[in-house]
């Protein structure tokens, strides 16, 4: 009998910001395939004679693949991606190639970087009289900047980090203000996070010092992380 | 002593998309005050002598207010919102008036209907080669159609279904192609679910009998849908 493939979202990095029903799933699971930067308290949820592949090694082709091969051999798969599977997380991929094999599967949400991230450095995402609107790019693809430059509202860039000082000079050569504050987060949620707030024009100096994953947020909406940065959060960390 | 407040997305409707920290601080506190759409098993799990109070009937600023004086009388207090709080859920007005009062208080970020709704009905709203940007807008505020028109991906609205007609008519005014496939998703990830697709010039027609809560999508990865509706989530149903 085929196994089924729960392709499951781990959520920002916290391990506690999983959901429910994903870590249910993941304790009952067969194998577990997981994204480097998800936290290996997770993985360990497991049960402990499951089947652990980490995916790091695998381009997405192979991974595909793997998936179809587990739950053909009878196994319950739980795929474990980082943030959220179907927002840059590629879930549709894995999905087709498991509907393409006739593989039954499912797809259980997680708490995207999006708004959890900027959230982790008091800023948010969506402010009223500050911002209704939120465009999320990828920071690897095509950037079309004139658009960019003329979106109102908050934008939060996924993997921004190594093209920041493109993406700031860009949408300021196309209009937007010098002076929009910007952010750079560095492992939001987790305790090592790291929060570099700067003007646009100063933003990739500013993060000059932080590595991957990173997201970046630039608008009106980051002027709020000093006035909201988390006491609680502050005092636990 | 002050009790402290905790702004915890309850996700997108299914209990089950809470995260453990979430949940985990629902059942251990003093009061909860909950939104209308919060599933009902979920303020099931605050402990039996915790108090309750539903948002419906209160302005943003008596809720503002009930936060601080619950936290005054030194109780614990958790602020259930639908999906994420920071993400169209006027958490940073709360977040700003427990600042301004001096209570403690943490974000806890919930899985936003932006990704979850559509992956329920089957779409990805980032697809490889079909959208990289996705645009996230609230149908009740004001609407820039010609920027909108103009930008690439993937359109996501909130509360969008009062005004669909509007909305579609002006993207399609401003450029966006009429025949652009576009969904409307009630009660997303509940049992109760109802998807409707169809042209951008057919979808207010379509979804004429939908009612809220409802989210709109609108881009190529609605043609993914019928692909990708998940057999499990089917035949759970």
């Amino acid at each position: 009998m085929t196994g089924r493939v729960w392709l499951v979202g781990a959520g920002p990095g916290d391990p506690g910001l999983v959901t429910v029903r994903g870590l249910e799933l993941l304790r009952r699971c067969d194998a577990v395939v997981y994204d480097r930067l998800v936290a290996p308290e997770l993985v360990d949820e497991a049960p402990a004679e499951a089947l652990r592949v980490g995916r790091e090694p695998l381009a997405q082709e192979e991974i595909n693949r793997l998936l179809v091969q587990l739950a053909r051999r009878g196994l319950d798969v739980v795929r474990l991606k980082g943030g959220d599977p179907f927002l840059f997380g590629r879930g549709g991929e894995e999905a087709l190639a498991l509907v393409d094999a006739g593989v039954p599967f499912e797809v259980v949400p997680g708490v995207s970087s999006v708004a959890a991230v900027p959230a982790a450095a008091g800023i948010p995402v969506t402010h009223r009289g500050v911002s209704s609107q939120v465009t999320i790019l990828n920071g690897h693809g095509p950037l079309d900047f004139a658009a960019l430059a003329a979106t109102p509202g908050t934008l939060v860039v996924f993997m921004g980090l190594g093209r920041l000082d493109v993406l700031a000079a860009g949408l300021i050569d196309h209009g937007r203000g010098p002076g929009t504050p910007a952010a750079a987060i560095a492992s939001g949620t987790l305790p090592e996070q790291r929060v570099v707030v700067a003007r646009l024009d100063g933003i990739a100096e500013a993060a000059d010092g932080l590595g991957p994953p990173a997201l970046v947020v630039v608008g009106e909406v980051v002027s709020l992380a000093g006035l909201l940065a988390s006491p609680l959060a502050v005092a636990a960390a």
